[in-house]
């Protein structure tokens, strides 16, 4: 069986939904947010569990036999629901994408939901409540912001480019973060979430995340594929399709940029 | 003569309407912006220019003789003109303060306007018009956003807290911007004027920048100095009284943070 586009345009409406409905959630309540530290160095407020349950309450109201996948367990432990039919078909959920950032009353975060069809992302949504910017795609499709189309950018690596790298890389930095740092405009807006998306309208030429989960980045690769970015690992492999149904959060490397620097950024990562 | 706190709540109301209007004008022509290159190694924007004027126009109305000095001026060079009567007041202005992020159609930008009296900052604005923030300050009163009192964080130098670098620093890269990064939540939203606004609203813990202009801290070290910060050079030296009047654009270094990592912080950039 295979997805059709009117399967994957009820998808896409029920993520844009979904993500709308938490990142106004999250935004009325961000002054109000109680703070706590989970796995020993990463914050999280209570708002993050109630976002993913409006969103997953939402999606199931739709599609009630899906399978779902969200940072937000129970007890510190991620949220995983397999899928009851016959469909492998899985919703990747991060109610907040950015969670310090938001902590700290700063309003670069956004929602991100994805959805795996046969391993592979086939919708994905990344909404940034704070400026109302919605980016989408859809398999087969145009990647799309505010119902836009939107495309990567032809930039090189060099001082007028920006090229996005995640916090909390390893010790000693690695050179390949002071190379990037060293020759070019870098950002680092604490989002993999945001960073993906920048990729996908030409605001970056490159993010790279070394330790990085699947819910920040599921969303974001179908979008940025979508809009014309290659998208694998710091060694240049594929990272879908993706054998969600074993995953219990284990760290991801990514990196997404535009075909014209790609093979020179992969080059540069492995130094 | 001393400025009266009628006299500041007058320079107040009419910063922040110019940069609401400036703010405005940038969004609306965001994805219309014609860039260019300035001294080399700098994006700037045709939107740049007009929002500069629009601000002035707005300033000189109220205050005709008071001196101007902003980013934007003829042939690549900055805008300067001198105060024409006894009052030493200068209006310091950054149109789009992070252009290559505008330029990029990445909405972390802003508008800074400073007021300083006596070669001091006396009324700060920062608009960031994509989220509709409006940081404010007045010497002698508290800082706002939107119109709320904010004040510093209390995070220490660690892996919850954001310490914001500027981009282009030094190559070699210096150790106290691979210790920052390695330590801390490191950030780069790409413009200084948020940086210090976020040190202001309790956002980041600190924000060093070893290549800033006057334009791009002035506004920003008021409102952060109101809501508790510390601001000076890398030195730990006051950046304040400033000889503006021999000023012409030259690099300066700045940084803000809250009282309790001041010290720590200092210690480290002298690394």
């Amino acid at each position: 069986m295979s997805l059709e586009m009117k399967d994957m345009s009820k998808l896409l409406e029920t993520a844009i939904v979904s993500a709308r409905l938490a990142g106004q959630k999250a935004m009325e309540q961000m002054e109000y947010a109680k703070t706590s530290v989970k796995y020993g160095c990463e914050l999280v407020t209570d708002v993050d569990s109630k976002c993913q349950k409006l969103i997953i309450d939402r999606i199931k109201e739709a599609y009630p036999d899906h399978g779902f996948i969200g940072e937000e367990g129970s007890e510190g432990k991620i949220f995983k629901q397999a899928p009851r039919g016959d469909e492998n078909i899985w919703w990747v959920v991060d109610p907040i994408d950015g969670t310090n950032n938001y902590a700290h009353h700063m309003p670069q975060f956004c929602v991100c939901i994805g959805v795996l069809y046969q391993n592979e992302p086939v919708v994905g949504v990344i909404f940034d409540p704070a400026t109302d910017s919605m980016f989408t795609a859809c398999k087969g499709n145009d990647a799309q912001l505010n119902g836009r189309k939107i495309t990567v950018n032809e930039d090189g690596i060099d001082e007028f480019s920006s090229v996005s790298i995640c916090s909390h890389i390893e010790t000693p930095l690695p050179n390949w973060a002071i190379e990037l740092i060293s020759q070019t405009r870098y950002r680092n807006y604490g989002t993999a979430g945001l960073h993906f998306a920048y990729v996908a309208n030409g605001g970056l030429a490159a993010t790279v995340h070394s330790k990085v989960k699947l819910w920040d980045i599921a969303a974001g690769t179908i979008i940025a594929q979508s809009a014309g970015a290659i998208v694998t690992d710091l060694n240049g492999e594929k990272i879908f399709p993706f054998d969600i149904a074993s995953y219990q959060g284990e760290a991801l490397q990514a990196v997404a940029s535009n075909p014209k620097i790609n093979s020179e950024l992969l080059a540069l990562v492995q130094l």
